[in-house]
């Protein structure tokens, strides 16, 4: 197969993700919800900064998850157990959400006007930049025990997102890492790039992450029709 | 496109790989060099481990070093620090190395028999696990800082492993992390799994590792083209 045909079969592929990632957005612009799609290496710690961030959000903002993984249905048991109602979506063998599954999984979870959308994708830093699901924001969670030089390897990554979350802060006493220099990095990837330092263990950072989402409900009008109703 | 097609297309592409990848393994035999191919998440320790097996092993074992990333030359020049020739391969916007790839990078390398090839592969708990190498056996690095699960939520990768390197164990005094349950669960994947508890920072566990490499070097006929020679 040559190359023209390889790329022209992935424009195929990225095309019709895109045409439903544009009915997502439109859905979720139109009923004001935030839907934040949340990336990282496998074990960076997304669930459990979850947990974290259901447990720690205003009482009045109603939190949604779909969770994204090749297999086993743990993490949405987990974020259940943390008081929010979730949709496991298993891509078997597949290496990142779309937006025609997260279109599926929404119909399901019918998230309320002024609501989040946490929609957790596969545990992997390259292929999932390239899907557009229809969110408002990607984030990236980078954890203190990765290294500082990721955003660099994984360019595309840090490019596409609004959010680098520095997490496991708390185990920075017992590392060589040095946060400074990951965030220099993340921003010669993409300039002024926004990053909070956190820590889901210890809650240091999470007031900081909690009034970015409020900023960005805010934004997404998901605040306004909170506000209202 | 109809998902039919889309798996042919798949199945092209693997079946493409594969003759590749069959001409690196006869090659590799022939050469008695041992090729592994070690694969994990970002960040879990896979160049850190190399420097330091790089700096342990036996005065007379040459060791030769593949890195595969999808941006920067990092890696390769720690390697070579390290005291090993190495090749640096960027993959742009892929998420694994293929065996193509790799035909080239040895002919610039030119092992010598009796060597050991390490393929440091993309960080990459997905993709990676469906691309044969050509290697004699793929190695899964899993840091103790990622959570037990990820054997059962990346079933494919340490399905086609041989052998798991538990890596970072000098932390697990600051974690909840339960090094059984994850071994556990890794054999859950596949019956048997040979398991090594290493740390690269305090050396931890490279003996048993070494002699792993050692033990695989006779199997692959490299040893004893080192014992002739």
């Amino acid at each position: 197969m040559s190359q023209s045909r390889l790329i022209e079969i992935e424009q195929d592929i990225l095309g019709k993700n895109d045409r439903y990632a544009a009915v997502n957005r439109r859905r979720f612009e139109a009923h004001g919800v935030l839907a934040l799609n949340l990336l990282s290496s496998p074990g960076s710690g997304k669930t459990t900064l979850l947990c974290r961030t259901i447990a720690m959000r205003p009482n009045d903002l109603p939190v949604y998850v779909i969770e994204g993984d090749q297999q086993t249905s743990a993490d949405a048991e987990r974020i259940r157990a943390a008081g929010a109602p979730a949709i496991q979506i298993n891509t078997g063998k597949g290496c990142h959400l779309d937006a025609h599954m997260v279109g599926h999984a929404v119909e399901h979870l019918v998230p309320v006007a002024g609501s989040v959308l946490f929609i957790e994708n596969v545990g992997n830093l390259v292929c999932p930049a390239a899907f557009d699901l229809g969110e408002a924001h990607k984030v990236v969670i980078l954890s203190v025990t990765e290294g500082e030089d990721k955003p660099l390897k994984y360019p595309d990554m840090f490019a596409a997102a609004d959010l680098v979350l520095i997490n496991k802060v708390d185990l920075l006493p017992h590392l060589e890492f040095d946060v400074d220099l990951a965030i220099a990095n993340a921003r010669r990837i993409k300039r002024g790039l926004r990053a909070i330092r956190v820590s889901a263990r210890t809650g240091e950072g999470m007031a900081d992450w909690l009034a970015w989402i409020e900023g960005a409900c805010m934004m997404a009008g998901a605040g306004r029709v909170r506000a209202e109703a």
